[in-house]
């Protein structure tokens, strides 16, 4: 437990202030009250994901961005409240709730209003478009407290969900779940490839097999990350060293020569989507997640017609599929051991440990616990 | 009209025996009886197709392919009947009759059976897999008379549907019918883009006005097919004298900037697909029905996800689209003039000029009167 | 117009006191400052809707409902704007602005959060709602101004859309679309029967025939009405003075023996479901918009399966349903003379005739405009 | 083992003479060759199903039907074989093959060919249109062998697949797996409600449960089969002894009062519609199976309009079903123990107890094993 409880227009934070450097750790602002709707929270746990990476490392940046405080799966326990704050459920905010909470939307937008598919909002709100040195300043996870904004999507954790499970809900699980969603789900009997074996891969592979999938394939590495998506209900797993041709005969053997069903790009490396497109089953769905860049891909456009294969971009999902991300781990926690997912805990000063670990793939979903030493 | 009625174990026909050379007229076996489940037909159109361009040419080709008689969209009036024949709604056929005919499929592959989705049959029968030297010879379309196998989906055609209407059904326009299928349909007040001013495009125009859309915009060339694609429902036409930023800005502002719900890919040249995936709206979807080739196309896997886009492949079309093109054709008469899309029809001596004129694209849809001088 | 432009604390409105009897013209309350998010509009026209009719006679009613003010399809220009107040598309309100609006949704509920269809809010906002004896007692279209809270649904109306095809786009239109939407849309070619010839028939009627329909059915009365239906698109109508299995034979006939792809129940009387399963063809759909009591119906439970049929039900559309409303009235302007639907406007005093005239079926849009004397 | 392993023109046959009468053991008929297409088999096992109990009692019945033998569900060891003749697959048939069939297909009807749902086939031939007395007597299951003929869709039973599954397979569990397609499969996290206790009840909360239900509720009767249900994945079985609002009640606690995403009649019992429309939460699915009758039931629709609820027939299933009924068995065999499921097989002499079993609700599946004494 850290030394102090209760937050007095600051908070201790672990900074980046410049990429590839480590974290620094700093007092930063907090507000000192919280407007309507907004509530500020001690911070439980921050689970780290590959955008932090991406953003420690400047592999994903843009102008003005720092000082800024990563970490955007995380919980909290509510220390003060804005008038009428309640999480996206309506559930009245009070002192003592643990929350957890994602991307704000505006609501009032074309997507948000005539779509009613509020992933497309024009104006969706990230944590890291929040500077460290600008108010509100603290609202990442990798902080002591941390403000949530009125219109920051909250949800009530139930009490029987540990704080790491209700963190990556908020991002990683909810992306995967608005995956399947967008897939149209998996039939029964389904044969299903998953391209990526890190947080997202293996729950996508534990989700394929929930859902009723004959044969899960996840291709990826390392070997350790291979081993654990089969403990999560990979039938069979293809890593990097084999050839694309050795993964297909591998693939088409596992699927009786058909090919498979659903292929989900959970990786974003060069290449994946020929891949997927060559794997896929005639009629088959190949869902694009992983894929962010702007660098276009070759894709073989008369295969996709030929099979007649139907490609869905999906985005990270919103409120609901946090909400049901959650529920998701709930349900099936004597099926999978969640737990296996998530390295041992560290405080602010092992973050920057934690993100060279995550970039070096050494662990699946590094845990940072705030009040550690 | 000819000089002989009445076949007898050959046929007059044009046939193609060297790529880019002039199809010659020859006389071609003809069987003299009808297996059971087959008719004997005497032609009364053929209409051409950018496939029948694309082999005259050689751009398409196989081994062993010639010599081979052309022509895969066409009618015919029933001459001889072998046991059993009936039409693939059960309507048993007589001498007399006028039918229309397309692939067969085995009905005994995955495709065919579980997935209920024959145009993904593994030994789909195409006319163009059928030597003019090889037994039954004579099943295509630019010849005086044709045999047409128990296995071909043979469709009988109303009385008040014209031959050229009929033809072009069981090629153009069940492609199309059969895309807009896969994407789901027009959602009433939607836009949509079509690629390619071509046959296909102008028929997707017009169904897309059909289905309720609010904007149609083809894209394509020569500017006397964007004139055509207007007068069959297209309100805005762009050329491809226009770069793609600024057909993108014209698709934009006429969206209300937006961009489009659907793009019809139905030209098929490089870079279609990335400019499909740039017009289209957030939640759009993109049908690959133009694009045929193995080479891969550089598309931007990462604007598919940000736009959650839903890119589709389709093929021709099964024997059901064929019956639901007859259709539309007629249930849209009084709407649309589909007498516009067809040239001055020749006999088969015009084969050779009108596969020409086909592929200066001086015509949208060459008409070959077999019985013609 | 009236004597008076500019509201001080009361307005003048037509009230419903007793069930059945005429509404009372009185001063009534009016907020004289308007909340965050709230705005002060003049009323520009209200058209009825069977739900009025229905709380006039106390077919429709519920304890303490009474003193009420009528009319939940209408537009109003701005008076006064509260702060922060926008449209449901963010498009910041401002004195002048026209503006129609709807029901009201929490954002909160499961509905609205997890299902993303807020049509099934647990806390949906209706005018009815509403006394006229307390705070903010004029919310409703019979009066000469009304009270716009921050929750209700907002839509500003473009310049080249009438008064009234915006007010009736809020409930009529946008419950059609809606129900399109319920059945997954129209395929080309598909027949169409529509029961009920209200303005909710007619509408369904010509949203059938631009969506590619076929062949448009419509059972109803009076005669009056079928011929309107006629002039909105339907190819044939059935008048309730033949009995089902005259009517089962004229949708047989028409549709080729094949029965109705898509019935829309627009009616709700007695016996429209089991007619609805009655004419529908194997995999047909049958929308239930229209039978909104208690009652059981009796329904043939083995047909549905038997025919396969989907049977779906659908509720008045959300906010994106009636921006789109108003689009596809826009849309299809030049196609169908909307102003037909439409009885010569009267002032408030004229109001109890108009709910009279709808009661007896002689109108089928009845207009009030607030500022006629 | 029977006495006697090669048919010479007849066979012996438990032939059903008159409704609630023991069936006989008879010689009949039995062609001595295969027409192009058939096959004549040995039989391996046939199983009961609520049908055969239904047309022993004459509870199902039409004129002219008897003699005939019962049975429906079953596999059988080909002993000869016509020319051509392949499974549904395409797979050649060879003495010695085990195989299963189910009902056949015209190929050639407006649901075979343009809608491409065979399940709506006008000429589908049911084995219980066979009479006992004329050519070509023996395809039904109560039989020594059995000639199955050339529109039959045969299916090659997978080696690793017991007789038990295989035939059941070709009836119960391809009714449900074709149910949970129209019902558009089961969303992770869904509640499902299954109405009826029977093999269909039991193996569609196995369905359910594979497929990611995060509750699965069976209500039905006896206490036994209940019992079984919770074997098979329901986690909560609920009696015909409550009353409707009782199973409500729980119901609504068991899905966090939602209500079920999903309810599947497989029952067919007066009053299953209404208790099914009840019991669906606001957007949910219920699929009519079981409800046969040409009675009407009384349903709320105004509840299915309220809740948006989409309302399914569904018939039972094809011979793509079929052939996915059979790998379900297999891909769920180590988390379902289908042995379970049987009674101990008998000879035909025991085929009057094992249907008054049936009828008695004493067994699941019967099993009748020709070859036994
Ligand atoms: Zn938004
Ligand atoms: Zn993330
Ligand atoms: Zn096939
Ligand atoms: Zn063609
Ligand atoms: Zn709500
Ligand atoms: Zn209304
Ligand atoms: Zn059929
Ligand atoms: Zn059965």
């Amino acid at each position: 437990m850290g030394t102090r409880a209760v937050p007095d227009g600051s908070t201790r934070a672990a900074v980046l202030r410049a990429h590839e450097e480590p974290l620094t750790l700093e007092e930063i602002g907090l507000p000192e009250r919280c407007e309507p709707g907004a509530v500020l929270v001690r911070i439980g746990c921050a689970t780290l994901c590959a955008t932090d990476v991406h953003l420690w490392r400047g592999a994903m940046s843009f102008p003005g961005m720092l000082p800024m405080v990563l970490g955007h799966e995380m919980t909290g326990t509510v220390e003060a409240v804005g008038v009428g704050a309640t999480d996206a459920l309506g559930r009245v905010l009070r002192v003592g709730d643990r929350i957890g909470w994602s991307e704000s939307t505006c609501g009032t937008c074309y997507a948000c209003t005539v779509l009613r598919r509020p992933v497309g909002c024009v104006d969706r709100g990230y944590g890291f478009r929040q500077r460290a040195d600008q108010w509100p300043y603290a609202t990442a996870g990798l902080a002591e407290f941390a403000y949530v904004g009125p219109r920051a999507e909250k949800v009530v954790i139930p009490d029987d969900v540990p704080d790491t499970w209700a963190a990556c809900a908020g991002c990683a699980v909810k992306t995967v779940l608005h995956a399947f969603d967008r897939a149209g789900g998996v039939r029964p009997g389904a044969s299903v490839v998953v391209q990526g074996a890190g947080a997202l891969g293996i729950v996508a592979g534990a989700m394929a097999r929930a859902s009723g999938a004959r044969t899960v394939i996840t291709i990826g590495a390392p070997d350790a990350r291979l081993d654990l998506a089969r403990e999560f209900g990979a039938d069979l797993t293809l890593g990097l060293a084999l050839d694309p041709a050795e993964r297909r005969e591998a693939v088409q053997e596992a699927t009786r020569g058909r090919g498979a069903d659903l292929v989900l790009d959970l990786a974003g490396a060069p290449g994946v989507g020929a891949e997927a497109v060559d794997l896929a089953a005639f009629g088959g769905t190949f869902v694009i997640v992983g894929s962010t860049g702007p660098t276009p891909e070759r894709l073989p456009l008369g295969t996709v017609m030929g099979k007649e294969l139907t490609v869905v971009g999906s985005l990270n999902g919103d409120v609901g599929d946090y909400h049901r991300a959650v529920e998701f781990l709930r349900d099936f926690r004597d099926r999978f051991a969640w737990d296996r997912l998530f390295a041992a805990p560290v405080g602010l000063s092992g973050a920057t440990d934690a993100l060279t670990a995550m970039h070096r793939q050494e662990q699946v979903k590094a845990v940072v616990h705030p009040w550690l030493p």
